[in-house]
């Protein structure tokens, strides 16, 4: 995360907000972030302004605003903030260094947030995919504690995903991966206290599901949350067919070939 | 809706009706239904010619001419009549202050003008939506009274609904979205008295679904309208998918977090 | 169909092949083939090299190769045919006006000349839509003639079909449309005694199913053959769609509003 | 392959390895491979960086790296090595012409050089299609012998396939396609020895599943690999549906029309 000097740059860029978000650079987080809600939009995860995705780089947060048509989002929508001011204990209330008129805040705000402090991400996205509410749905049949969770193994996507934070290395094939799955509440910010209880339960993983809503993934980058984001999706729809057809999300196989 | 002064000023520039669609800016309506038509067109909602869009400005009001391949559609394709002209009772037939050669005004125009005239709505939107003609006719199955609304509850996307004209805010994650199903005519005129009769049935309702045909959504405005109807064909998505899976429409969800 | 002016042009241009191939104008054949089969390569209707398309204009009928990618191909890889020359009974052999080095003629072209010859097309798709595919297997499962005939009704799109060539108008929502199936061939042309068997049975219809292979469709131009097609492949998904839920293709719907 | 004077210009063209992937030409590897995969990105072939693609010229692969999004990959991105180094039983370890700096190499570049050495492929595509993924699930409900090959007869699709390296002709209408299914490890590079064994087991195939992962598709050039694993994809997806339908994938079909 960023250093005091990042953050004293940031106070004094803020003079001028709207430089925050302007360059020519296609991978600035202020041109990105519209040119990944354009694609997430054509993937159907982010329907009808929902869903959305925010970028961190050093202490800078780059967040869409609510209600966008997310294929539709320009640089200058964009909302920044500092992360380190949102964790200063002196401060009450959130502050922006460059917020765009005619929008509101997103109340994914303090989700994004939460995947930047505690587990140091780059990127955190925020989907609608109805892949993700048909899993959650699905194990809201069963009973107790295995409705809490999302598991799959033995399928090769699940090597698109990182160990966890700080470990080196990806799942591996005979690998389960489990994504945990909180209930939802009627205003999304309030998400953020069971979002952050599961990232403490599940010290490994990268993403939340959360109960009849979507799925939030982080990643240290970009890159990671992305792709992380898209083997997930890839899973959820892989395991909805796989009930349809009757077939179980945990199995077990006879591993093949040399065991390193 | 337009003022006695915007009236008049349309009653003169259709000396020159062409102006009424000449524009550079993507935003006028006669550049946008054609950009928004091409969009639907990706999304299954307007194939062979079916389903359509009309924009209200004012006094103004666009549409797309009858049998016209969606996805490509030019603003000189584009219909243009006076909203106040339609509801006077002194004029006896729908004038056009433009009228594209070669074309057929569209069938829809009336059931487009009862979402301008009676709900003040500035765009409307019909689709032939698979995902909505399948909830019209699993409903079908159902006995009596239920078979004619569309009901779903304790899904986020719900959210990306407004309360009715004239309230403030949007419905909320425990709400339940009620969507009322009229029964299909031969022709589609014929479909104004069920719509407006579903209207003052439902007054906080911003879409009606019509059996075996699709859908029509409005709102204030452009972005209201399209995001509305992006949400809705999300959640008749979910629940055929839903459906398929054994899974109900109207679900007890225990209350999670803060209740304000 | 062509004059014998327009005929004598025909023989007199040969002379120079690629005259036939090239202009200006998007809505030229040789373009307008390239462009549609891109767009029928995103709907799955052409993949792999299947499927295909045949434009008529009076004399002149232009078709694709066999055996290209449908969603790269060039108007320099177009066929052309002189349709009177094939009709010819002095003629042993099909002759081209124009053909394309390093490929071969379609296997389809004999079943596209019998929408032109026997109907009057001005256009004519062949895909392999895995819907209508699905749609034959589903109808193989019946006993008898019933599954020779794709039917269906009380659907709003089957208004997107004509009556028949020759009559006004086309199909009401009441209306029962019905797409005759025939069996596959191992050799695609000998598919064209059964085709034209099928027409001469069912003289309003403008496609032919062929079972475990795909569907013929036409129409009078190409925006009636692609919006045929179109609608056509909307309906085969619904009733694929329709047959995983429970519901039937064919239902007693009680009319409502004026019956004209 | 190539011959001597071929590879003798490889190791000469490698002082300049950007050489290597420098070209104007779009059908040049380079310049090819980001192309596909980008389109392969919008089929849901290659996911979360999961797939790949990999071209030969005479005794030059081209092969993109590991972990990449496919759909942003550039032609500085692409690894070049020798096909006949890699078999110089004289040498210890794969050497690169081109090695990309920040990259890994591709896992599945084992898996390509089988198909390029052992069956002089031009190209082969792998891809993580949840169409392949979930027919080796289906087939792994069954007993013995018969979940180790898809089967499928009788469906036109299945002419897009050779009937084998070295022979002439497609697969006909009633030929039955098999493609063998291999247990996935979890290391793919070991994948190698089981593709290798299918490749004997089946001397015809162009293709071979991995069970819960994907499949490997080859063909003579880009064209013909492409065109397969288009047709295969299409052929996975339409038993998957009939599965659910409750169709079977072989079927007794009386021949029509004439024998030859």
């Amino acid at each position: 995360m960023g250093s005091q000097s990042n953050r004293t740059k940031v106070v004094m860029s803020a003079d001028k907000p709207d430089d925050l978000i302007t360059s020519d650079n296609p991978d600035h987080p202020a041109n990105l972030i519209p040119s990944l809600c354009a694609k997430f939009w054509t993937l159907g995860w982010v329907t009808g302004t929902g869903g959305g995705c925010s970028i961190r780089e050093d202490d800078l947060v780059y967040i869409a605003p609510s209600g966008v048509q997310k294929e539709l989002m320009k640089p200058t929508d964009i909302y920044v903030l500092s992360l380190a001011a949102q964790t200063d204990p002196t401060l009450r209330q959130r502050t922006y260094l460059r917020s765009p008129p005619c929008y509101k805040p997103s109340q994914c705000t303090p989700l994004f947030l939460a995947a930047f402090t505690r587990r140091g991400a780059g990127c955190c996205i925020h989907t609608h995919s109805h892949w993700a509410v048909l899993v959650t749905l699905l194990l809201e049949q069963q009973q107790g504690d295995s409705s809490k969770v999302f598991e799959i193994n033995n399928i090769e996507q699940i090597k698109g995903f990182g160990r966890g934070m700080g470990k080196t290395g990806n799942l591996g094939y005979h690998d389960t991966l489990r994504i945990p799955v909180i209930e939802n509440t009627p205003h999304e910010e309030d998400l953020t206290e069971f979002l952050e209880e599961a990232m403490e339960q599940y010290p490994d993983t990268y993403a939340v599901l959360v109960r009849r809503h979507g799925v939030y993934v982080w990643g240290d980058n970009v890159h990671k949350a992305k792709t992380q984001c898209e083997s997930l999706d890839y899973l959820f729809q892989l395991a909805v067919e796989m009930k349809q057809l009757g077939l179980p999300w945990i199995s077990q196989v006879t591993p093949v070939g040399p065991q390193r």
